[in-house]
Order: structure tokens, then C-alpha cells, then sequence
């Protein structure tokens, strides 16, 4: 609770060992105090729904409610309703993948994937395998069930897939539950794996027996490059999460998995055990929208603005970040990734940021295990371009003012070491 | 997956633990299995929601969207939007609980509230206690998190807080993670802890420092009796659910949680983790539901429609039903419990029910152990009157045959033992 007191917690020998791994979110806090009006925002990868035409959102909903309002309104299947999993199939098949019905379980949000695979395949102690550095919410859900988290670096090209076959080497077959990887666009990096990487990928997962669960929420919003194949259209056995938040919107929390049946069985288990089933509403309404509206004019326009905002980030970084930095090139999605020099602490940098007028998200939330600090995520998707540009050109100065304290100590040959600095990132 | 085919697992060897404990349905499969158009349904507990105006729910829809659309498909807060909770703030209000903003969580139905307090609470060999017979879906929530759980009988009155007493002497102090209680009109009894035993509840969980956990579904669908104060209204320690699912419509899938702040705050924890923030949609629509149609006059009629269905029940039982059966009388809610002599399996008389056009819920469902094969529950809030007479005239001509075929064993000296006898159940 952003706002709550601290209290003292008399239970606080009552929770579940798993909940000692499930981190708070400091960051989050320091959001929440962050009120200042012309705050510029690096931080949430949230889409920009403004774009979202609310009259195609209110016909949509109109017609669910007077068209099936009675199943709308009533407990559904834990499966999802037809519809909505016909919808769905129609997305997928434009981005290779043939599924039918039964192939697909709709979630809240690719988040509750994420969570209930971690939930039927994660033992404490069992070894997952992740990029480095990785989605935070993913961290967040796996990290509830207690797994050893083993993270392979990446550079421009995504996972470093040579070192993915010495870490299985050393982990040996089935040495690992899954692969968890955001091959597209990826979150927080920005890169994208590169075909003959994600053919080497599976066929290492295949080498070894261990499942590949692919999160896709971003692979519709291309700004440029070829078009890539999910590896789930590269191999039926991968388990693919997607998302109606970024095509759509967040705020209905609708998203998918297909698995092969017998793990999607297990999984439709878990999510009775955590929800019932899903919200008939959202989906009723979600059906309408794909199936009644101009989306596909809106998700261009959506993209479309995405790619202008990367371009005034990529321009503003080049103009004002100090020669230090390093960042990736988004081809798509929400993000840029920046490293800096090993001995810059962009965690306890952000309060100086915040206090400047602008915030990212510092590295370290994106590993298991501290690394990362001297790296940032940079969403450029809910900010206008002149808001980039200034907001880039707050931030290089308070990198700036810090890198010339420590330019001055390097000149005087006593560098200080900060702890968790990520290595193995290439540079632009 | 109740469509999928029997395909073999090459996965089996992967799975957690946990999910060895996480019951498949036989029973969800044999209910999809029975499509006969004339089946009278006794065993979904689904509210009516035909009779929630679909206009007032469009309106609700509109105004969320041209009000706050921009709002209402973003990302939201995990906490819930304020104005959601200030909707259940006012409807504890009116059962006796003060509450702040911060006191309440919103969840996705209070389903999901019971999987994350269990998440925060249960590591695997942990004891809970439970009512027997207890909630199906709290049951499945509770499972994934390998609790050992005991369930203390119940009669007439709710639980036997004499034999909690006993139970809790036997473990002692802390010796449960929590006392998981369903007092007002329970799943699948029928029956409500009465004043005097909530008051013993609440002491004996004071005195053994044990965490109460009260789910309350159904506490304003009451057709006859006093008011009843939720145990959360006199200690305000009492971990309580609440759900929109009744009073309004379970295809949002909105349920509130309060608890005291440390717990709140490890819930909003786990929350993120499983689907970062609830529907926001789904919430501007609740919020204006509730401050913009005639929803108590919509509640009004539900109640009025649910009395006038148990009332048909509780006629045709004594009409129909054979001597041997006990049953519950409830003053409100969904459900009627039916005992039958121990030799009955009601479980492998279902088949034979449906084939007759009949379903109910066999009793062995509500127990952890496979106790209460001879008893069933009950729904009557699904089915018309005229419908509920000829489902009780039905499923008593199958009881009678069974039970003459079990009378003339009886003449002859042998009767069969059936597994999972539930005993302590009072009579009506």
C-alpha cells in the first residue's frame, strides 16, 4: 500500500516462506510521490489508450450487453468464451500460428499466465531460466514459488543463445522447469531475437526437454525491420502468453496462453483455483470490439505514435546523453535500455531525477539478483515527443553532474565500486 | 479442459508438487456431458442475473466510458480504484463495518481474495481449519498451497464451536494458519453461525492468536430471521470477503478484501504478482452501477425471487423426499444441504440423476478427504419454481429406488459400507 502507515506487523512470523521472495516495490513508492505537475514520465510501459476511440469502446460494450447480456453478466467457462478464443485464433493466424479452440485459455492479462505456469511447474529450488535482464512483473510471478533463477545475458540480437548452450551444457537435460523469454521487442532491453537465434533456441530446448514459454505482448507494434515468426510458429510445443493490452487495452485485463493440451489442462486448474474463470464482460466486450470496430485503423495509429516517440527518444539521447551511455535500438514495442559506465548507481540516482522532473525505471528490477544498477529502462510509449525531448535532456543533466564527480575521482585514481553492475550488454 | 482428449502427458514428471493436490473436476465433466435440453439444474450456484436490468448496466458501461474511459482501459492502481472502494466502504457500512480506503483491496471476485490469502499464509504441512462441509472453491484455492486442513462439523447453528474449541486445545496456540469461516447462509450448508457462537468464534481465535478469515457471498440475500453482524463488524482484526457477484453480477468478477494493514499490504504484494491490478473497466462499471440505477431495487427483487425458490424446494423435499433424508433449512443465500443415510453414495448416483434430468453437487465435493458421499448439495437460486418441483420430484424417484434396493438388504441382514460417511450433521 503505497499510502499505509508503517506498522508494526504482529504476523509477520505468519506468512508463507514464499512471500520472503516477493519483493516491494521501492520504485513504486517513490512514484507515488512524485506529484509534481510537469513530471516526466520514463517509467510505466503503459500503452497509450487515449489513442483507443471510447465510442468504438462503448459500442462495443452496448452491443455485448444487449446481444448476450444475460452470459456477460454470468460466471463463463475457465476456458474463456468461444468467441473471444475464436478472436484469438484470428490473430494468431496472421502471425503463423494455426490454432483451434481448445488450443487457447484466455487470462487476466498476460500477468496471470505468467503467474499460473509459474504455479504448476515451479518447486522451490527447481532452476528457471530467464533473459537478463527480464520483465519485472515476470520476476514478481516466478519469484512467489521460489525458483533459482538463472539469467542469460543478451545483446543487440537478443539472447545470447551460445551462452544459453553452455549454461544447459552445465545444467544438463531437464536441468531447467522452462526457458522464459520475450524474444520480440524485448522488455525491458528493446531487442529482438534474430531468426537464426531462435531457431537455435528451440532447438536447444528440444535438446534438453525443456519447455519454452514465449511472452509476446508487444510483436504487433513494429515501427520497422522484417517481420518475425514467433517461435510458436516455429514449434507447436512452445507455450505463447499474448495480450490484449497492447493491442487494445489494459484496462479489461485480457490475455492468452496456448500450451500443448496437457499442460493447458493443468493450467485451466490452476486458474479455477485462482479466479473461477474470467471476467465474461471484458471478454463479451472484447469480441465486439475485434470483431464491430475499425481496430486495426487504431492499433496503426497506435503504433504510428509509438514510433514517433521512439524517434524523439533516440534523437534526444544522441544529442544529450554523455558519451558514456550505451542504448539499444527498438525496432518495436515500448522500450530502450541504457547502460552506463559500471561505477554510475542509477538507483540511487532517481531520486535526484525524480526531484529534476523525470523518472525511469533503474536496471536492478529487471534481475533477480541486484545486477543492473548501472543500467535504466526507458518507455518512450506514454510520453509526447517534446515531452521525450525534454525529459532526456533533464535526465543527461543529472547524469552528467554525476559523471563529472566521478570523472574527477578518476583523475584523482580512486574510483568507487558500486555493487550490482550488469556486464555482457553489448552497445548499440 | 473438459473437451480435451485423453492425450498421453509427456510433461507428468514436470509439474510442482502442488499441483498433485489441485483436484480435477469429474463431476465439472460429467455436467458438461449432459446437454439434454430438459435438465434441471440443482448444482451451479449462479445468481439470476436475467433479472439485472441490461439497461442499467449499459448506462453504468456509458457513463464509465465518457466519464472516465481514458481511465477505465488503462492500467489501474493494485489497491483497486478509490471510487470502487468507497462503493464497498458504503456497503459495509450498512452491515455494521466502518472501513477507510485503505482498509479495502479489490480483487478479482472473492475467489482470487482466497488464493492470495492462502499464497500469503500456507506453507505446504501448515494446518487450517474449515468448516465441514466447506466451500468447493476455496477447497481448490487452499489445495495448490498443500495445507493439512481440518474441518469442524457444523449443525444447525453454524459451526460447532464446541468441537473448534476442542480442535484448537488439541493444537494449541498458533497451531493454525487460520480459521476459514463462512458464517451467514454457508456453502453448501444452508446454515448461519448464530450471534452466540460468533461471539465464542472470535474469542477462541483471540485466545489462540489464529487469523479469522470470514467469506461472506451471500450475507445480504436474507429471506426471513434477524440481521446478523458479520464477525468483521465486532472484531475488527477478521480478515473479510466480500464479493459484487451476488448483488450485482459475477461476469465482472469484482470482490473486495479487508484486513488489517501488514496483511493488506502482502496481499497487494501477491496481487501484483498474480495479475498486476484488477479490471478497471470492470470497476468504473461497478462504480457507477452502484451510484446511478435502482441496484437495491434490482436486490430486492433477486432476494424476493431467491425466497420464493427455496420456499418451492423446501415444499417439494417434505412433498417428495423419502423419510430417510435430513436437510437444512436456510434463511437465505443459494444452497440446501441434504443428508442421507451413510450406506447412500450419492456421488455414484448422479449418473443415474442426470440421466433423469437431474443434477446436484454430491457432498464429497465440500470436504477435503472424500467425506460426505452421502450427502449432496442443493441450488436453488438457478431454476424456477415450477422447475424446482418437478428437479425435486425426479431426483426422488431415483433416491427411492436406491434406497428400496438398500431396505431389502437391509431385510436380508447386509448392508454395504459406503466410503466417506459424513458424520455430526444435525437434522432440520
Amino acid at each position: 500500500m503505497g499510502t499505509a502507515r508503517v506498522v508494526f506487523d504482529r504476523w509477520s512470523d505468519r506468512y508463507a516462506a514464499r512471500m520472503a521472495d516477493v519483493r516491494s516495490s521501492a520504485v513504486r513508492d517513490l512514484f507515488a510521490a512524485a506529484t509534481r505537475p510537469d513530471m516526466i514520465s520514463f517509467s510505466g510501459g503503459m500503452p497509450e489508450v487515449s489513442r483507443v476511440p471510447t465510442d468504438d469502446v462503448i459500442a462495443a460494450a452496448t452491443a455485448a450487453l444487449r446481444e448476450s447480456g444475460t452470459e456477460a453478466l454470468q460466471y463463463g467457462s475457465s476456458e474463456g468464451r468461444p468467441s473471444v478464443r475464436q478472436v484469438v485464433i484470428d490473430l494468431m493466424a496472421e502471425v503463423g500460428v494455426r490454432l483451434r479452440p481448445d488450443d487457447v485459455v484466455v487470462t487476466a492479462g498476460a500477468q496471470q499466465a505468467l503467474d499460473l505456469l509459474a504455479k504448476i511447474f515451479i518447486d522451490p529450488g527447481d532452476t528457471i531460466i530467464c533473459e537478463g535482464p527480464t520483465y519485472l512483473g515476470a520476476l514478481q510471478a516466478f519469484s512467489a514459488y521460489q525458483p533459482n533463477i538463472v539469467c542469460i545475458p543478451m545483446d543487440d540480437h537478443g539472447m545470447r543463445t551460445d551462452l544459453l548452450a553452455a549454461e544447459l551444457e552445465r545444467l544438463g537435460p531437464r536441468g531447467a522447469k522452462f526457458i522464459y523469454t520475450i524474444p520480440t521487442f524485448q522488455n525491458p532491453a528493446g531487442v529482438t531475437l534474430t531468426p537464426v537465434r531462435r531457431r537455435e533456441l528451440l532447438d536447444l530446448a528440444r535438446a534438453y526437454d525443456i519447455p519454452v514459454i514465449e511472452d509476446d505482448p508487444y510483436g504487433r507494434l513494429r515501427f520497422e525491420g522484417g517481420h518475425c515468426l514467433p517461435l510458436r510458429a516455429l514449434d507447436d510445443e512452445v507455450i505463447y502468453t499474448g495480450t490484449f493490452s497492447k493491442i487494445f487495452a489494459p484496462g479489461l485485463r485480457l490475455g492468452w496462453v496456448t500450451a500443448p493440451h496437457p499442460i493447458l489442462a493443468k493450467f485451466v486448474l490452476a486458474k479455477q483455483a485462482a479466479d473461477l474463470c474470467g471476467s465474461a464482460y471484458a471478454q463479451a466486450t472484447a469480441e465486439r470490439y475485434f470483431s464491430g470496430t475499425r481496430w486495426r485503423r487504431t492499433l496503426q495509429d497506435l503504433t504510428r505514435t509509438y514510433a514517433e516517440r521512439r524517434d524523439a527518444m533516440l534523437e534526444a539521447l544522441a544529442e544529450h546523453f554523455p558519451a558514456e551511455a550505451h542504448w539499444t535500438v527498438p525496432e518495436g514495442g515500448f522500450f530502450v535500455w541504457v547502460e552506463m559506465p559500471a561505477f554510475l548507481d542509477l538507483k540511487s540516482i532517481l531520486a535526484e531525477a525524480v526531484e529534476h522532473g523525470v523518472t525511469y525505471v533503474p536496471g536492478d528490477a529487471f534481475f533477480p539478483d541486484g545486477r543492473g544498477r548501472n543500467c535504466m529502462r526507458l518507455a518512450f510509449c506514454f510520453a509526447e515527443p517534446d515531452a521525450i525531448r525534454e525529459g532526456i535532456r533533464r535526465l543527461a543533466e543529472v547524469l552528467d553532474d554525476r559523471l563529472e564527480l566521478y570523472r574527477a575521482f578518476a583523475v584523482a585514481g580512486v574510483l568507487p565500486a558500486v555493487p550490482g553492475q550488469a556486464g555482457e550488454r553489448g552497445r548499440t
